[in-house]
């Protein structure tokens, strides 16, 4: 196994940066029920979002999706629903749909509106380059998502 | 086990009458690659679909949802995408997230609005009284989607 996969904090990236990465921090924590990350630090809790290009290429595709894959995903992206919220004040949904072979759809609503509508592919290798990186997706879609529910309110209302 | 959970056709009702019961049959024909269903009746195929009260009663939901409910759920749904398809023009997705509870979401989807959006609740008990009854709360799932997508025809088409 290759050093990306250990879980080393990053230094190089301080997770405080960023509303976005502390959103995911804040999902992951809130399901901690037994208190197993209590003592660490975001920048451990969020180290196996980075996925380096090598390491996906390691990672098998032709299995069952790693349920803790499945959790990083959700927690992903329930981060963003989570700062859309924040920003709209509309209460969204997230709906994850993977099937074994790691297709499907990913979708975060509010009301009749879809704000973030993702086809998912290759979901045993989610992860990205860093947290920096991590960051920047994520606050790229709720960017997008925060103008079309600005745009199409009614729509999220109904 | 009562004799509602025999595969003998509804004499009372006939699927040609429904183009939404007849949608549900082409789905399911649709996957079936050996030819099963080839000389089964329509009445006979949609035959599972309904389930009679007592025997909901009778099914528990404490384990997993039966992989036949679950197809049986996204053959319902995708002939509902399939009839609003037609009406409207709008290619539909669906995505059905029910989790081991029977507890989850199913959506129909355009671009980026929802146009069938059900909460799922015991989807170990999924059907219906009749086959009329199957046909009248698919229309009416229809005819709701077809206002929602001419009301808010730009937000299908993003």
């Amino acid at each position: 196994m290759s050093d990306t996969n250990s879980v080393k904090p990053d230094s190089t990236f301080e997770v405080k940066s960023s509303p976005f990465l502390q959103a995911i921090a804040q999902q992951i924590r809130g399901q901690d029920t037994y208190g197993v990350y209590r003592s660490w630090s975001d920048e451990l809790l969020l180290k196996p979002y980075i996925v380096s290009k090598p390491k996906k290429r390691e990672i098998p595709v032709d299995g069952d999706v790693d349920p803790m894959t499945i959790s990083r995903i959700n927690a992903f992206y329930r981060a963003a629903a989570a700062c859309i919220e924040k920003e709209t004040g509309f209460l969204s949904q997230v709906v994850v749909d993977i099937n074994h072979e790691g297709f499907g759809w990913i979708l975060v609503f509010a009301g009749h509106l879809i704000l973030i509508r993702k086809t998912m592919r290759d979901a045993h290798r989610f992860g990205f380059d860093s947290l920096d990186k991590t960051a920047e997706e994520g606050e790229k879609l709720v960017t997008k998502a925060v103008d079309i529910a600005k745009q199409f309110a009614e729509v999220a209302k109904l």
